[in-house]
């Protein structure tokens, strides 16, 4: 029996575990990544994503193909029956998008093995492939305290092998691993072996979902599309080249046996696309081309009722929640969950921070959850419903459908996600910079570096390489009183004593943290030179607020976040991109900032 | 002795040889490329790349990785010497590139070998890769008419070697190409095998360039900077990384022999350095770092007297004009060179054109030659110059040489550069559309895609593909009296009589055009239906001019280029992007667009 040794294995190379795959590799992590299937999904399956998480993927670098490949969907159209019952008219359309803040102002459809070989194709450059087929047999979690307290400990040993019943011992790997992310979806294998619980319901909605070419005259059969018609509820999604997706909730199909099964052979795609003819009457729509994809499904609404086993053996993705399909947010859901953990993971390992900060994860991602599947059950049942008319009074009307949609806007785009205060998020001092929202993600605002007058989004500065980034807002160091403040400010962070000089190694005094300036000098004066060198490690991190030299963008940046250009502020911002700390900049020099890091950082030898 | 055929025949792999090389093999040309350097060039060379560049490799989806990898010269600063006699100040700084509607408003700085590699990896993916080291030996040219006036003919033979003396005639091989284009640089053997002269004068100008990574307070480090100074003059311009290039120019040297050769036992980068060094105090400048790259020069200020040999052999780039690195315009000329010729040849191979069109290439690109050349002599002789100072009364005045380099920005960033009218270009009916200047690239303007309300750039639908875009503004269809006239139009151009039925094979009836629609009817009432079918081919080819969804760009299409909405336009931009012609909508279906394609377009069976 062959027996090895890894600092983090994942189970599962869907979006959660790829994710966690390529964000530990590109940290420089050991870790490994099996999956039981032989192939990487080619076709179908998820396809949303949101705003967020294009933010998201971009910190990572890998929105340039995502944009490049993905279907943009911008408005969201709605039909309702007519009065004169001649089938469905357009009754609006609306921003598909609503989050003002939202760098991208839409979403992308893009199908699942697309999005699945972007990160397939980064993990390889970090030196990790997918290990499949490869079958995790057995998870067993050592019970020692000393052990699970030892962030250098390997208290996990999960046994796999390369065929799923392996007759000879020989065959057998057994892995020890100091942490176990478990991707492996919504039958999660790792989720039965923690005996963690799906706490919630399986709902009675069986959908059936259709990919292919079809031939229309349709007018929004490019835009996402929400029908109620009296033959039944249908929506359209525009996918790649001329493709389409047809989502239709069918009437019949549940047998409802123990565990809920489908009865395959009562439902099938004709039944969808016939479904979705009727529906879009007037309009003609054919199917004259093979279907790409198709699948049925129950939905069900459940959250784990725990995120992990001692913060050593973690659940994401869909084995921690499921919700239906219509508002889009598997995928996205699945993605920020190991966005959200890899980082702290990494942070544990190389001896960073405390294990205590691996409870943050359930801590803020099943809020989340829990947050996204009440909003999906008000959706599916005003979606299920039929249209408000003269035969059926308590029917949907179009109006609150159209606004549930729209003030759900902040959930369902990603933007508004808001992590509570706990170990690592600090709201004492928000007042300092009201528009950087403590526990949200920075929003997006044009700076500009001031070395070359380049335009940069503040969004790109703030990259998924598991450093903080340490904000200071100094107003304009042209003027003697805050010229005195960035060579304090200079002179403390170069200091022994400073946080930065604490909890990095000594070999590299920015190992943990990327120090950013943004000023606020009109860019014709301000000069790199301005910013003392403590405080200014190389001209490429010295920016200030004015406008591009093109005038399309930027300007405001303190308005933006609520500075004041008198006072200044500082900010931490956390490894994921999520605001940790607000203060002022006398905080950074005062201690202030100092406690704050302590909480979880480790001084550094 | 071997013997071989091919389509077209470029000598050089330089800029203009690799562009050709790239447009071609991207057009399913056949085509070879030969040099006789062994390997690519690593490092320095020419480096900057102009608005109008970025513009014209972005058709050809190439503009993502220079933006990615170049550095943006956004700001260009000017440094004069103090009255007070204790070395420079910073007298102004204003914008690199002066020239409003540049759709990217700064250079790219990036060494020659990497925009190399750009083109040489774009190459392989259309199957071609340069043959090095290959020599040419022999090139003749075919003096009957008949066969020269024959598009199919291969009056061309090129004798070529692997090695440069063949003793052996079995290495030789003789190829014989319809085309040939010499991409071969200032010495250019082409040239000197079709007898071709150089006009204009050799400079008594000597130039030293040094690349390296200086440690400097100087604060403009990271723009272009021209500097007078009692020590001389200096150019700045920053490069990759921390690196910087900088310019001198020199007074010894110069041993003026037959060739006027440089005896470079005077002249070194120590040289450079050290006038450096003076010219920017009172700011340190030092030189820890070992020099990536230098070279020295003289300066010829020359234009070939013929760019062709019957239209049949061609020279490009510095083979048909030299001039000072100042003004940043070498590689920049190469490239356009042959981005202009490029699709004429296709043309003609295709049998969609006449040959006659190649005359345009010298044309239009001698002209250009000529004026840069004029604008460089004038720039070169200010920069050389000592500034105005009590003992130098007539010396250079700061702001009369700030404002030529201001008022030059149209030619410098390559955004006037105005084609004249000639058989392909024909400015009869320009006040159709005054804000499409005939002769010149479209100017960017965001517009948005009915079916998906995405927002395009109207220059990324200019794509470099060999087919001419016809723009159709329509106004807004969704009026009767517009709706008439896209019916009329439509059914006109799916009729056997329209020019692109008559111009195009049965098999492909856009084979050598892309019809574009631009309609004014708002975004949200708009549908892609309503566009007829003749003229509409595919959803994706409907625009309509409003603002984009996420309101930050685009909206009054029609004034951008003066066209009314009542009235519409029609314009056909040439495959390199360029407005060729001009005129009303009835002028489609009237006759008078088919006779502006006949003068050179042939017939299809």
């Amino acid at each position: 029996m062959k027996e090895s040794h890894c600092d983090v294995l994942i189970i599962g190379a869907g979006p959660a575990g790829l994710m966690a795959g390529n964000a530990l590799s590109r940290a420089g992590v050991n870790v490994r990544i099996i999956d039981k299937r032989p192939n990487k999904v080619m076709a179908g399956q998820a396809d949303g994503i949101s705003p967020r998480t294009i933010e998201m993927l971009q910190s990572y670098g890998m929105a340039d193909r995502l944009l490049e490949e993905g279907v943009q969907v911008h408005m969201l159209a709605f039909y309702n029956p007519r009065r004169d019952g001649k089938g469905v008219e357009r009754t609006s359309r609306i921003t598909d998008v609503n989050a003002p803040t939202a760098r991208w102002q839409f979403e992308i459809a893009l199908h699942q093995g697309a999005i699945e070989s972007i990160f397939l194709e980064a993990m390889t450059k970090h030196g990790l492939e997918v290990e499949r087929p490869y079958f995790p047999t057995a998870l067993e979690i050592s019970q020692d305290e000393a052990v699970l307290k030892d962030p250098n400990s390997y208290p996990v040993k999960v046994g796999s092998n390369t065929v799923l019943q392996a007759d000879r011992p020989e065959d057998t790997e057994i892995i020890n691993a100091k942490f176990v992310i478990g991707g492996d979806g919504a039958h999660s294998w790792v989720r039965k072996q923690m005996d963690i619980k799906m706490e919630g319901e399986r709902t009675q909605h069986v959908w059936g979902v259709v990919d292919l070419v079809p031939e229309t005259d349709f007018p929004d059969v490019r835009h996402r599309t929400l029908i109620h018609s009296d033959a039944g509820s249908c929506m359209i999604i525009p996918r790649e080249g001329d493709e389409v997706r047809l989502y239709i909730q069918l009437a019949e199909g549940l047998e409802q046996g123990a565990e809920g099964r489908l009865d395959r052979s009562k439902v099938g795609p004709e039944k969808v696309m016939a479904i979705a003819k009727e529906a879009v009457k007037p309009w003609k729509l054919e199917f004259p081309n093979p279907i790409t994809w198709w699948t049925v499904y129950v939905i069900g609404q459940m959250v784990a009722s725990r995120f992990s086993a001692h913060e050593r053996v973690f659940i994401a993705g869909d084995a921690c929640h499921t919700h239906s399909p219509k508002a889009g947010q598997g995928m996205n859901a699945s993605l920020n969950d190991t966005h959200n953990l890899s980082w702290k993971i990494a942070h544990v390992l190389r001896g960073w921070a405390d294990l205590d900060i691996l409870r943050t994860y359930e801590f803020e991602r099943k809020k989340f959850a829990h947050d996204l599947i009440n909003f999906d059950k008000k959706l599916a049942s005003m979606f299920s419903e039929k249209a408000m008319s003269e035969d059926n009074l308590n029917g949907v009307v179009p109006e609150e459908f159209q606004n549930l949609l729209k003030s759900m806007g902040g959930l369902t785009s990603g933007i508004s996600i808001e992590y509570a205060p706990s170990l690592i998020t600090d709201n004492t001092y928000q007042s300092f910079a009201p528009g950087l929202m403590i526990g949200q993600r920075v929003q997006p605002q044009i700076i500009i570096r001031v070395a070359d007058c380049r335009a940069y989004e503040m969004q790109d500065l703030i990259v998924s390489d598991t450093k903080w980034k340490l904000l200071f807002f100094v107003g304009d160091p042209k003027q003697s009183k805050r010229a005195a403040v960035v060579k304090r400010l200079g002179e403390y962070m170069q200091g022994p004593a400073s946080f930065l000089s604490k909890f990095s190694p000594k070999s590299n005094r920015e190992a943990a943290f990327t120090m950013l300036i943004v000023s606020s000098t009109p860019k014709d004066d301000a000069d790199y030179t301005d910013v003392h060198p403590g405080l200014l490690t190389h001209w490429s991190k010295a920016f200030t607020d004015d406008v591009s030299v093109d005038r399309k963008s930027g300007g405001h940046a303190y308005e933006t976040y609520g500075v004041l250009k008198a006072a200044g502020a500082f900010a931490a911002v956390r490894p994921d991109g999520y605001v940790g700390y607000v203060g002022s900049l006398e905080g950074v020099v005062d201690g202030t900032v100092d406690k704050y890091f302590s909480r979880f950082m480790k001084e550094q030898p």
